[in-house]
């Protein structure tokens, strides 16, 4: 596949200078047909039947083992989700923790993974998001290390393999803004959360979680899909594996559709997406001040008065360059991705000069 | 609308007599033309922009509105969920419940309670799905009751109203099988789960739960659409009423069909239901035994050998027939709505005998 031939998949990249996978990645024509040809299909010939169940569980696999080879995991190690949120609440719940444990995390994560954090009755110590004060915060009561791998705020990346071997800790590797967007595996990790929707392109309300040792995770919110017998009171034999963690039902065009966008993927992905950043970060850094400018991410961050960010963005949006601000942090947030050409950020650089 | 009028926006009735609304409801063209449409637009205009999520968010107000309108609920008891499932962990999360507390609940609950309840701390107390055996199953120990309104093996219709106020108790009705099949209110109920994609025909994985008093539910479960405002230890400020207990995303799109879902019901729709169903075990009566014959559901479950079921069903389903059974029951279910017409009952019974 030439890279021409990898935009023509995105129609909305004829319009937009789509600079925020971040939030949502742009929808490619293969991941949309799959999505219309299942409410095609339910529509004609209904959700019905055992033939179209037992497909819908066989394209569930498929989606587990397609995630799973994207970060180097076994199949049975991964549970799909409709959020890293999911992700990050499977694992909080499942940990058995008490007001006498502690989690440390960053000053830079997402509500996502925050919001799971502050419902735990674990202590939460929150430090920058440098190694150092992150491995001095963890202590004898430290049962978790809990943050990004790639901060959402600045696309700083954090060293959480080194971070896990030197604390002794598990970590909770919150992967929404690294898998896809950058090489990312779950190895040495304890926990990684995955984003179907940002930079994997896939459609809304998708996503995995991989858990290295499903057998020693709790299961505080089983649902139909997580047994395979079950008593009268609720007690259950689950399912081996991580799928036991799975919180609900995806259509069978919504599977179809996420296995479309994970066989998008060209094979010089990181290449092109390593150089639209770094051309990106180029251009910027004759403008604005860079929040992270050495992070080996696909996030370019860069800092405004914290009332201008907003507005900035929505000026932009009005010439056809998608990008986001961070809330209350000054900060507006480019996304590049496999798809970024020179074209786009010309615009955005252009839109921003204007 | 006549009921002529009302058939045509099925396709799939053309085909099969969809005797299975229980499991899925069969989706009207409105509903898919909606689909199609959110999808068409996010592929060309991308998922992205103020305007854009702020019209999401309009739409799931929206949304809340019309099941609130559907159960006579004021909007800010009203919470989106993906599941009746959801909707039951949300509710056994935030009860607080400790090994002291006691829930009581009936031997015929579908996993969706059952494993929210096996995967709480309190001792689940199960009794046969009987009026008066569960109120003298209810002691000083009982929090709560949870138990469906129509029990999804039987069609038997459960008095929660009346045992709520008999016993004093809190009761979490789970409306998987009513709400949308007969006339179903929230009132005299402190927490119903209600399904989107069964007897409401709305799209996969929709649904709402309605709390009677959000402000006393705890919120284990945040995601980001729980708050207004937060720290970076993960403490927040809920939004206020039930939307706080949303666990997610919706589509643009998807929230578009689940309006037109709510929107199809023509006024004359709980009594053809009835019709309906009564003729459904006029049919049946004089083949096979009926589990609750005198139940005012839409549910008819007939016996059979607990082998026979599943072939059964399959042998129906290879004449165009879709009806399920109970695994383990012994139980063919039979699932009339407001669409169902004599002939797909005709045809359904010509297949029995067959």
């Amino acid at each position: 596949m030439t890279f021409a031939e990898a935009r023509a998949l995105f129609p909305v990249l004829d319009t937009v200078a789509y600079l925020n996978a971040g939030t949502f990645g742009p929808l490619a024509r293969p991941v949309a047909d799959a999505l219309v040809a299942g409410v095609e299909h339910d529509l004609a010939d209904g959700r019905i039947g055992k033939a179209y169940f037992e497909e819908t569980m066989a394209l569930r696999e498929e989606v587990r083992a397609a995630f799973g080879r994207l970060v180097g995991a076994e199949t049975e190690r991964i549970a799909l989700t409709g959020s890293t949120t999911d992700g990050c609440g499977i694992v909080l719940r499942g940990l058995g923790l008490t007001a006498e444990d502690e989690i440390v995390t960053t000053t830079d994560e997402h509500f996502g993974l925050l919001g799971p954090l502050g419902a735990s009755p674990a202590r939460v110590v929150v430090v920058p998001p440098d190694p150092e004060r992150m491995a001095a915060a963890v202590g004898p009561r430290t049962r978790l290390i809990a943050t990004s791998c790639v901060l959402w705020t600045s696309g700083a990346v954090l060293p959480l393999r080194e971070l896990r071997e030197r604390c002794g800790v598990p970590v909770l590797a919150d992967g929404a803004q690294s898998v896809g967007a950058i090489p990312a595996g779950a190895d040495g990790l304890d926990f990684l959360t995955i984003s179907g929707q940002k930079w994997l392109c896939g459609p809304d309300a998708t996503g995995a979680l991989v858990v290295r040792d499903p057998e020693r995770l709790g299961l505080l919110s089983p649902s139909s899909f997580s047994q395979s017998a079950y008593l009268p009171d609720g007690t259950f034999d689950p399912h081996p594996g991580a799928r036991r963690f799975e919180p609900g039902w995806w259509s069978n065009g919504t599977l179809r559709a996420m296995l479309a966008a994970l066989a998008l993927r060209p094979v010089w992905w990181f290449d092109r997406a390593r150089e639209a950043t770094e051309r990106c970060k180029r251009l910027l850094e004759q403008r604005a001040e860079l929040v992270a400018p050495d992070a080996e991410s696909t996030i370019v961050s860069f800092r405004v008065d914290a009332e201008a960010a907003a507005p900035l963005v929505e000026r932009l949006r009005e010439q056809g360059v998608a990008v986001r601000d961070i809330p209350g942090r000054g900060i507006v947030r480019v996304s590049c991705g496999w798809w970024t050409s020179d074209d786009d950020l010309d615009r955005f650089v252009a839109a921003l000069d204007g």
